[in-house]
């Protein structure tokens, strides 16, 4: 079955085209889940005789959305947590009242898949309805073996239960849970020796990553992990150098990772590693404005040394409430000055690059997937430039 | 016609209560167009027999959102503006290439009413998506007398076309237009002794605003325009101590206005003469988001001096082209620490006092209109903690 939309304003986003690699007036047609052809309307070639043709009326064609970096499941909120500070409450007393990334274990550990599902999907469905295509949902807040593996199969459900495409990353050091505390080398064993052979033996991991920092896992803990994911083949990605500079962007190149994320902190020498690796640079606005963080990531080295930029919504419940990759877009060049290309190809071509799947989706190019999402706006930066505003006409994923 | 709203958690927002004035087990018994009851469930008066009962099954209720300050008519957008400075542009060649406020009035001063009011639909749409239910819309995009009037026509349309309440405020002083660069004597003549006069006979006018900086109209220019909206009876607003402190907080409590807005230059005299004098502070967090201003608005002489807090969109394309009072929500607790009863209070009760209509909506009481928003949550702070979110279940405005 072949549809051909035509009459539309497309930013292909292909590799090697300038800028968006932007098509004033072109057709994109669609054979089955793939794209089958691109161009300007005169280029069409003579002979088709698509089932469906549809006039976008000049509307704007941007490949789907990548949300390439989230923590969509988990149980409970931190709604209270989150009052709580605002009305002065220190650190101490949310921890004596039962807060921080505990209180998220803890309700994540006593919800079912069925609800952990049920959450996720609320969380799902508005990053849907902005035109969202794939999205990567990690792991991390069971740190524990069970309930590790209930959350990574609640994120394959999600991709059954809509027409979305999830990636899952077993975010096996995320942090030591209450019951480790006297046995880190016993908690970080269980994880890389234990859980992760067994969630790859059944087909739940895409990708293994890790938050390498002062207060959760060290580099050489990192490395054990990537280690072991190297042994089973398995693609990695990092939190680093989020709240200080432990050169885990180094680390992440060193060992050809998908991406490393956050990255406030990461010097020259990371960003030069990172580029020299092809690993790419995920940037978490969401967090960095809602912990009111003043140091920003190293943009200007990013672009002096070549490394690709992603941006994503981090969505989690302590330090990213956000389900709008739209707004998350809006805080990339806002707080980071990313340009409006730059945002547009890093929630499209570099998520996509950041998740290994830029040979399926996150360009609008012959041979990939159909995920598109057509726009009501007069140019791509109105999809920068406005917050609180979804301008969404249509989303097709593999072809529909 | 009653209709009875039973199970709910109800945030009243009723003044003399402690907090948000919550009843934990509640109902609202609506007549008309008015509340007739509020109270908890077995409080409920016996004898009383609606046409129509409905279980909000412990859904929240809170008043129905009002957005208090908002530009939301205009023509073009800025999106391009935008682009360029985050390229790196400079505002001179900004300027140069038509940039600024400029454009915008040559924008708007192109579009007809349809084509404004067309265009500022879309916005209002996403606001009362999120549950608002009443909205205040300046002019100023105009600056000459047809303009302005056209803009105050498509503000009061705005409530014609939707089910909404619109408060049209002349912003008589917003920018000095190019063609009375010369003149700023007889502009600001023009605006206070025919513009005001004459719409104000025509009805249009709900209050009176002006730009008070030292890139916009002197604190004796706002004077003159205040002067002559008493002399008409209008109420008055001032946009106040956004960028330097010229004592515009002062000002605007010296002719008793409803509120003074922005605020982030304004010091402890200011905010005590704005308790006395019973105006409101209206902050506006999307603005020092956009422009990443530093400096925030003295909430902690606000609350020492019990100066009532507000909170807007601001929704204007220059400084704020936000349309979700929601997120504004969590920018007024994440940037400017407001607590989350403050940040809700904020967007209800005290954003109806901004607007002189305390006494008809902003809070659920016996004999105010049926204003209300009732919400998939299930505790208020998540109205603040999340972005991208819209949790509403039902608007109702004015009883239906
Ligand atoms: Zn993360
Ligand atoms: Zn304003």
């Amino acid at each position: 079955m072949e549809t051909l939309y035509r009459n539309a304003r497309i930013a292909t986003l292909a590799p090697f085209a300038e800028g968006l690699g932007i098509i004033e007036h072109g057709a994109i047609l669609l054979s089955g889940e793939r794209i089958a052809w691109v161009g300007p309307m005169e280029d069409l070639p003579t002979g088709i005789n698509p089932a469906r043709s549809i006039n976008l009326e000049d509307r704007w064609v941007t490949p789907g959305l990548i949300d390439c970096h989230t923590h969509l499941v988990f149980g409970g909120d931190r709604a209270q947590e989150f009052e709580m500070r605002l009305a002065g409450a220190s650190y101490e007393e949310i921890a004596r009242a039962g807060g921080g990334i505990v209180s998220s274990v803890r309700a994540t550990r006593a919800a079912s898949e069925d609800e952990l599902v049920a959450a996720a999907l609320r969380r799902l469905d508005a990053l849907i309805a902005e035109g969202v295509t794939t999205i990567e949902v990690k792991s991390g807040y069971g740190l524990d073996i069970e309930t590790e593996r209930r959350l990574l199969a609640a994120a394959r459900r999600l991709g059954r239960e809509r027409d979305v495409t999830v990636l899952a990353t077993f975010l096996a050091l995320h942090a030591l849970p209450p019951e480790a505390r006297d046995d880190r080398a016993g908690f970080v064993r269980m994880m890389c020796d234990e859980a992760l052979p067994a969630f790859a033996a059944d087909g739940l991991v895409d990708a293994v990553d890790a938050f390498c920092e002062g207060i959760a896992f060290s580099p050489e803990e990192t490395a054990r992990l990537f280690t072991a994911a190297r042994a089973l083949g398995l693609p990695v990605k990092l939190h680093a150098d989020q709240l200080s500079n432990l050169h885990g962007a180094r680390l992440a190149a060193e060992f050809g990772a998908l991406s490393a994320d956050h990255l406030e902190h990461t010097d020259a020498d990371g960003a030069a590693a990172m580029a020299a690796a092809g690993t790419v640079a995920v940037l978490l606005p969401g967090a960095f404005y809602f912990l009111r963080e003043t140091v920003k990531p190293p943009v200007e080295a990013f672009r002096a040394h070549g490394t690709r930029m992603a941006i994503a919504t981090d969505c989690n419940p302590g330090t990213s409430p956000v389900t709008s990759l739209l707004t998350i877009m809006n805080m990339a060049a806002t707080l980071f000055r990313l340009t409006v290309d730059e945002c547009i190809a890093g929630v499209t071509r570099e998520a996509a690059r950041a998740l290994g799947k830029l040979g399926e989706t996150g360009t609008i190019e012959p041979g990939k997937f159909g995920d598109l999402a057509i726009w009501d706006i007069e140019r791509p930066a109105e999809l920068v430039y406005r917050v609180g505003f979804n301008p969404l006409h249509k989303r097709i994923r593999r072809g529909r």
